[in-house]
Parts: structure tokens; sequence; C-alpha cells
């Protein structure tokens, strides 16, 4: 492909938006606020209706495989080869934004569009997947879709996952008509690009447009429950409590002074949710549970940082006299995305103008599920304000189609990159 | 009254442990254990109509004030001399203990018998009430009862407390049929000695078993309510985190440390309840509310305690870019009790063989109200485990009579006081 061919393809960018749009208001809230798509409901299959049509229009294949994942692909000039995929999801949470994984399903059909509208057949195929249930609200894990393509979970548990509305998936996928035949994880691609809105402040705290992501955080969510004892606050000497509250209160300083703030920056650390018992103005907690929230996008600094803080709960049993006991909820290892594409994205918004960044994600995505069949990576641009998952989260239009052009331009480079002819 | 008269007087002391008991099954509670006998239901007009009947039995002048305040006055060799008083409360809060308040009221009672059994007329009338009230589950605020015989709050203020059932004091009362006719406060006593279960783990730990109480701490309590900006866990690098539960982690621990730990033990802190919002465990918090519950038998070292709290507060607006309110809910003064009651306490339990402390009570007591206008004082007995306003309520058989010894003796002890003659 020359440099003719580049100039060639453009994104209609009035119409992606309107897409956008579109999308966004299936399953509009008019009680709270922005849409409620959860994974396989009436509203997910209008958005899942919508995103078919505008596959057939662009003259993709369709197939819908047999957890529900919607995948579309666009013919090349030799079939035959590797195909190159994008995708991200289109369920939502509950009184979602528009743009959390929406973005990255149109963006994909924006870029076939794209060669379509040129006339051109790429080099290989282009395969675009809205991944079933990403956003783990109804289902559960989170990223089944993907999850179950890469082969990290097999078909039948994916099929009896029960929702928490009492509902099983393969159940709901029938009965919405996207209980697919095609078998998971057939399309095995030479790449995977994810195109997303970064859910995080970064970018726009820093003043950039691009970030060029080589990595998700491991995760590390423990339910802290520490017992002491319960006391009347007013006539028990300082010496003779076991404070619970106070103990709960000391892990969560430490964890911000000595495992985030000490790491360099790489590590984060948050208690986001807390109850003490019996919780009276005047009772010295006998009980304080609460969460730990870490991430770091190396697994031995993340380790590193659990190791931390059991040593200092230990540490307290002996100052504090309490007893406590730690539960995993959550514990997801760091991903590391393809260098090459990472260094492709960075280099494209350089040489598009746009102020750009290599990051990591901190929150999870299909990509990271993917990369575990294929070289991946994801293009973030802003959130305004670090928003998401709230009818707030906003993007300027002017940021989602420098981040459409990013993709374009990679996708482009990708298909005349030798190592995939 | 010479030594001889004061071997004469003697505690009958299984009446006085099934008198207890009698007042103790009145109320029962037999879902969640212990008594409820909540100020001006039927249970504790029933208590009431018990210790009553003790008091008529012992042929005291009985009377019911304005505010429900009920008083049993023993005569005296003349009747014209101050009385000496003895009391506390038979309310109860929610699944009591037997002990709390009953205590003091029916040790009084005993004091009275001891003198009655005797044969004996003391120096000056005695008098042995039980406040109205004093617990303030139904009817806020506590000691309402003591309050307002020590002129604290007007009568009319009393009678239209509305109780957390929708009921007015003054209401129930009548209803009970406790609507009294005596004005309220016209016994103003040469002194008011109140014997009482510690409900704190002190006496217990030291090994000790009388506490000779020489006051009241000061209570403040506040809630306090911190803003941030709630933010994703995962994707908010720390630097642009405005954490409200962290601030409230960094509050709490402050308050043991720099406050508790620096008074020197007079001063003890402790937050019993808290909230985050919105509380999901990858939400940093944007909003923290808390309690704050501060004492200190001495008022400056209390206002300095609370100085401490809110300087802090104002350094975390700098250092955590949070913001913040606090309201008060409750403050009030230390309470300083009599001296020569105090000691006489003290020097009693010594004379008695019982090794005994001089301490402070941490809670409330209807003492503080009449210290108001009188010399008054408190004697402790130890409490198991420091428990109290709980089923689980506890003090051996063996203290109680020792509390009620000393109770005793000091009575005599100030009936032959020549102050008062």
């Amino acid at each position: 492909m020359s440099t003719t061919e580049h100039a060639a393809l453009h994104i209609d960018e009035d119409r992606f938006l309107n897409e956008l749009r579109t999308l966004g208001a299936i399953g509009t809230d008019t009680e709270k606020g922005g849409r409620t798509r959860l994974a396989l409901t009436d509203a997910e299959r209008q958005g899942r209706d919508f995103v078919k049509g505008l596959m057939t229009d662009l003259g993709m294949r369709v197939q819908v495989d047999q957890i529900g994942n919607l995948i579309g692909t666009l013919s090349s000039k030799d079939d035959s080869k590797p195909h190159l995929m994008m995708g991200s999801h289109i369920d939502t949470v509950r009184n979602a934004g528009a743009l959390d994984g929406c973005y990255g399903v149109l963006g994909g059909l924006a870029v076939c569009r794209a060669y379509q509208d040129a006339g051109i057949l790429p080099e290989r195929p282009i395969t675009v997947i809205a991944f079933t249930g990403e956003e783990g609200v109804r289902y559960h894990p989170d990223m089944l879709g993907s999850l179950v393509y890469a082969g990290g979970m097999s078909l039948e548990e994916g099929l009896a996952s029960h929702g928490i509305d009492g509902t099983v998936l393969g159940d709901e996928l029938r009965r919405i008509g996207y209980d697919g035949t095609a078998p998971v994880g057939t399309i095995v691609p030479a790449e995977y690009i994810e195109l997303h809105i970064e859910q995080g402040p970064v970018l726009e705290a820093e003043g950039l447009t691009i970030g060029a992501v080589f990595g998700v955080q491991g995760i590390s969510w423990q339910r802290i429950t520490i017992n002491g004892t319960a006391n009347h606050a007013g006539t028990t000497p300082t010496r003779l409590r076991r404070d619970a509250g106070l103990a709960a209160a000391k892990v969560i300083a430490f964890m911000r002074k000595e495992i985030a703030d000490n790491s360099g920056g790489t590590t984060i650390a948050a208690t986001g949710s807390i109850a003490f018992e019996p919780n009276l103005v005047n009772v010295i907690p006998r009980k304080a549970i609460f969460t730990a929230d870490i991430r770091d996008p190396d697994e031995t600094k993340l380790q590193e940082a659990e190791k931390k803080l059991l040593a200092f709960l230990e540490q307290l049993r002996e100052t504090d006299g309490i007893e406590f006991s730690t539960e995993s909820l959550a514990r997801f290892e760091p991903v590391k995305f393809d260098e090459p594409i990472v260094s492709l994205v960075a280099q494209t918004a350089q040489e598009l103008g746009l102020p750009a960044m290599r990051m990591v994600s901190g929150a999870g995505h299909d990509a990271q599920m993917i990369a575990r069949i294929a070289p991946a990576a994801m293009i973030f641009v802003p959130s305004a304000g670090g928003v998401s998952h709230n009818p707030r989260e906003h993007t300027d239009d002017q940021d989602l189609i420098h981040g459409l052009r990013v993709l374009l331009r990679v996708v482009q480079r990708r298909l005349e990159s030798p190592s995939c002819e």
C-alpha cells in the first residue's frame, strides 16, 4: 500500500458521530439519566440489531458465535491471510455514558467504511467484534465474551453464568435471538486493536490527546475484616481499647503512604468501601469491614504491595490487639500489550501531530483477554474529568475523531506490515 | 452518732439482691434478651409501682413531682434539717442489664431499710429519688428528670419533649398515672450520693472494688463530613485524587495519636460511626461522614482537643484537597463532684478494707445534674468486661454488696457531719 492510498482513506466523521449518538439513544434512562443497556436485555438486543445492520450495510460477513459475540468481517484482497481485528463491547452499566465500548466497535466499523467508501480492498480481512457482556453488571465475570473467546473460560461455563436477576446467560441469548452457531474463537487475528475512552483523568490532566496503552494494571481487590472489642467510648481508657475502626483507619492511611506514595507512582491503592459495627457514636467499633483496591502494571510490585499490607495487618495484631481476616474479591495479573503495536500507535499520533503518551489502563478491557491469543494494544482518548460509568461521561467530538484517525492509520500500517503478509 | 450506732446498722443483703432481681424481671425481653423498660412505657410504670411499693413499705413519704420524678423521704429526728439525697433512675435502654440505675435507687432504699430495721431515726431526712427518663432513648435529652429538677430545663420544655414514637412526655406521664403534683426541685439536699455500676472496664482491669468518682468527663460529639471527588480507583493516579475516605482515616488515626495518646491519658477520643459515599470497592470516596467522640474531665483540655481536631482538618484541606464541615451532636462541660464527699467515699472504702481508686465517670449520670444545686458524688462498683447497656451487663453480688456498704457508711458519716446540723 502506497502513501497515495493512505491519502485516499477518509473517515466519514459526521456519519460516525451520528452512529455514536444513535446507538447511545438505545436504552435511554429517562429517570436517572444516560442509558442502561445491560448485556442481553431487550435494550442491548436493539443495540446489537443496530450494529448488525451497520455491518450488513458495509457488506461484511456477519457471524454470531456460540457465546453471542457479534462478528463482522470485511473481505480483502486475500481472505486466507490472518485477520486484523478491532472491537470492544456495546453492553453498558446502569446509567452509562454513550462512549464506553461503543466507541471501539463503531470506530472499527468506521475504519471499514473508509475502505469501502474509497473502493479499496484491504490487504487482509478486517474483523470488527462486539463482545458479549464486558461490563459484568448482569453476568459475572466482566469481559466474559472475550474471556470465552480467548479460551480463558469454557463455553459451557459462560452459557451457564447466572445473572443478578436470576436469569441464565444461555437462555437470554436464545431469548433475544443471539444464540449464534459460529464456534467460539476460530478467528485468531494477527493483531487486535481496541479504541477506547480512557475512563480516567490522566490524558486530560496532562493536556494530551492520545494514549498508547502498553498494558493493563494488575488488580488486587481484598475485603479486610478487623475484629476488636465493642466498648463504651466514654468509659474505656485508651490503653484498654481494641478499636477495630482505628485499626482500619491505620490500614487506609498506610496503603496511601507506604504502598502508593512509596511506589514511585506505579502502585495505586484505595479503600472505597467501609462499615463499622455497631456503628454508634459512643461505642468503640468491634468490627470494621473494608475493601482494599491495589493495582500495579507490574506483577512483582503488586505482590510486594500485597505483602506489605499483610505485614502491616500482622503488626496491628500486636500493637492494637485486633484480629483480622482477608478475602480476595478479585485478582488479575497485569497484562502487557504488544510492543510493536504500542510503538506504532505512539508514532502514528506523533505523525498526525497529536500529543500522546504511553500509559497503562487502570480499568479492565476486552483487549486484555484477546492479548492471550494475539498481539494486542489499545488507543485511548481523554475522558472529561476522568468520569465514566456515568451519564456525565464525555469526550469532545474532536478527540473522538483524533483517536479514530490514529486507529485508521495504525490499521493501514499493520495491513501493509510485511510480517503479516 | 456514736460508733455503737454505726455497728447497729446492717444491710439486709439477701432482700436487696432479691429486689434487684424482681425489678430486673420487669420488662423482660424474651426475644433479644435483657429487659426493655423505656421511660414512661407500661413496663416502666410497673417498675415505678414496684419502687413506690418499697417506699411505702418503708414508711417513707412518697411524692411524685410534676416531671414524674418519684421521691420517697424517710423521717428523721429533725425533719426541718436539709435532706440527704440518694438516687438514680429505673428506666432502661433496649435490652438492658438489670443494674444500670436500679442499683442506685434500690441501694438508697436498702440504706433506709437499715435504719428502719435497726429502729434508728436518722439525724436528718433521707430522700431517695428515681429520676424520670435518664437514658434518653425514648425522650431527649438524657438525664431529663434530673436536669429539670436542677433547673437546667424548664418544666414546660420537659413535659413537651417528643418521643421517638411520636408521643409527648407529659401525655405519657398522665397515661401511666405518674403526672405528679409536687413542685419540681423543692427538696434541695445537703448532699446527693449516687451508687452506680461503672459501665466501664477500669475497676475490673485494676483489680479494684470501689471507685470514688470525683467528676464526669466533658463530652464533645461531632459529626464530620469530608467532601472529596469520586473517581475510578483504577484509572486515577494518586496525585489527582481527592480521597474523602483517606482523609477520614487520617483524622481517626490523628485523634488517637495526637489527641488521646498525647494527653497523658486524660483525653479519650474515638470514631464509632462512619459511612463512605458511594461506598464501592473501585470508586474513590467522594464523601466520608463520621463521628468524633472526645472526652476529658477538664474543660480546658477538652477545648484544646477540639481545636487540635479542627486545625488538623484545616491542614487536610491543604494537603488532601478536601473540604469539610463539622456539626456538634452533643457538648457537655466536665462536672466536678464535691471534694469532701469524694474523699469520704475513698476513706470509707479504705476503712472497710476495699481496694479503691479516685476516678472520673465516662458516662453521664443524674448526679452531674444534681451537682448544679447540691454537693454531689458517686460510688462506682466494677462492671464485668466494662459491658453495660447490654443483657451481658454484670457485677458480682459481692461487689454490689461492697458498694452498698460503702454507701451506708458514707450516709452515716454525712448524717453525723457537723456541717449539716
